[in-house]
């Protein structure tokens, strides 16, 4: 086995997600994934905390990238869109070849209550997150916190319908879309 | 010790809150907490599956209240209304007389990782109901999820204000405010 392997990470997520649908995520352990990979235990754990962090390391990214993309707004935008902006940075994450990963994993996490929560957490985590981002644009408190739950809430929902929907649709363009529809609610 | 303790379940609420600020929630044991009350372990789960639950059994009744006050709301009403008036409902509980347990259950809930969990879970089962509340009422999807997440946040929002502030203000007319102040972030 060559010692430089650039694609373990890749192979041990591919692992974990085979194993979490043929044996449950509770039923299988990190041992398991790192033999399906052809890598050891050590090499697990130099990528990911624990068997969990394999279907959560990908929200650090998206939270930078919504950060990033909130930093990013012209600053006489206002706030709900700049948050709105961030998200649909993610388009350039969720596109048309991620999409059967996402599907995959959703199930997963839809199927085991703890990963329900921690996704749940992660979600908290990012709406505090992007508070903060608003907070450095000079948004007020109580604005800053309503306008980034109004946005993880445009996330989530527009991510249910981007992984549940039959034909496979751009992420920008539904996130866009709930955006106008979450308006439409608070203006009725 | 009478065998009709109509008070039980009060006195075990009490003794578990003074442990919880005394050695911490994870320091405590069902034991202690039903000593402290003098009653007995087995008194303590016919009223409490845990001792987690000593501080979540008042979440049930708060989602009836809002459930109840969406449904009663007059069908010509918005959904954003709707669940506005159901969140408003709750200012029944949450009065002055409510406040100084409010206020020490916040603080014993934000210290602990786990219990900041089990809010965020049940925050989130609150807004599965209040969808299908709308529901019921013949709102479409997504608009019932998008109504009820916004729904959830003004109640955040407003509950932060409510056991954060300095001086006791009305959680309805909080309520109400923080409706107002998501009004204003959606619309500008």
């Amino acid at each position: 086995m060559a010692r430089w392997q650039p694609d373990a990470r890749n192979r041990l997520a591919a692992a974990a997600l085979d194993l979490y649908e043929e044996r449950g995520f509770e039923g299988t352990t990190v041992a398991e994934i790192a033999e399906r990979a052809g890598l050891t235990k050590r090499t697990f754990f130099r990528h990911f905390a624990d068997k969990r962090e394999v279907l959560f390391s990908g929200t650090d990214e998206l939270e930078r990238l919504i950060v990033d993309g909130i930093a990013a707004a012209p600053a006489t935008e206002a706030p709900l869109d700049a948050v709105v902006a961030g998200l649909a940075a993610t388009a350039e994450v969720f596109d048309a070849e991620r999409l059967p990963y996402a599907r995959r994993r959703a199930a997963i996490v839809d199927a085991n209550p703890d990963l329900r929560e921690r996704e749940l957490i992660k979600m908290e985590r990012l709406s505090t997150s992007i508070a903060a981002a608003l907070g450095e644009r000079g948004v007020a408190e109580p604005a800053a916190s309503l306008a980034a739950r109004a946005g993880v809430t445009i996330f989530h929902v527009a991510f249910g319908q981007w992984v549940g929907g039959e034909e496979q649709r751009d992420f920008g363009a539904l996130i866009e879309r709930t955006a106008r529809e979450l308006r439409a609610v608070a203006l009725a």
